[in-house]
């Protein structure tokens, strides 16, 4: 099992963009077969900063996603929304 | 329902010391009545970087939590641990 911590942060002109592209993201993601979970969430105190908190099966099932429409989707529109690079870290869990 | 999301990481003489603080710190946190869940994570590719994924149901569970002896135990013993400072973030889940 791999989670990965994707950090982002839009422009602010851009955040219900974002949103809705994002939104879109999860739900495409959750029906994976490796998938096992896919979440999205919202800084409180900089509402234009946001991460992914998504777990995998294993590295197969992210090369796999990584390769998916709808990923490749994201990425793409959201190339002018994105106000830095996308902070992608991948984790085991401990506990 | 308060999602936080801490990263921190080690000088690297010391991730051995880190795990057991930190594992320690799960168990008692997860035993307080405002925590949902409370997780631990090792970066795959930086093994002296780690996050924490804590679920709280609200913003006096917080408090509460940073008030505990366990909380400021791992705070002082982490002092001379930590290569720089404890990053904190607080987020809502979107999904």
């Amino acid at each position: 099992m791999i989670t990965i911590i994707a950090k982002c942060t839009a422009k602010k002109e851009f955040v219900d963009d974002l949103l809705e592209l994002a939104l879109e993201l999860v739900q495409f993601s959750r029906k994976e077969e490796g998938n096992v979970s896919y979440d999205f969430y919202q800084d409180i105190t900089f509402p234009e900063k946001f991460t992914f908190i998504e777990c995998w099966k294993d590295s197969a099932a992210i090369d796999s996603h990584n390769a998916t429409p709808h990923f490749n989707h994201f990425v793409e529109k959201t190339g002018r929304i994105f106000a830095g690079p996308l902070d992608v870290a991948l984790f085991r869990k401990l506990t």
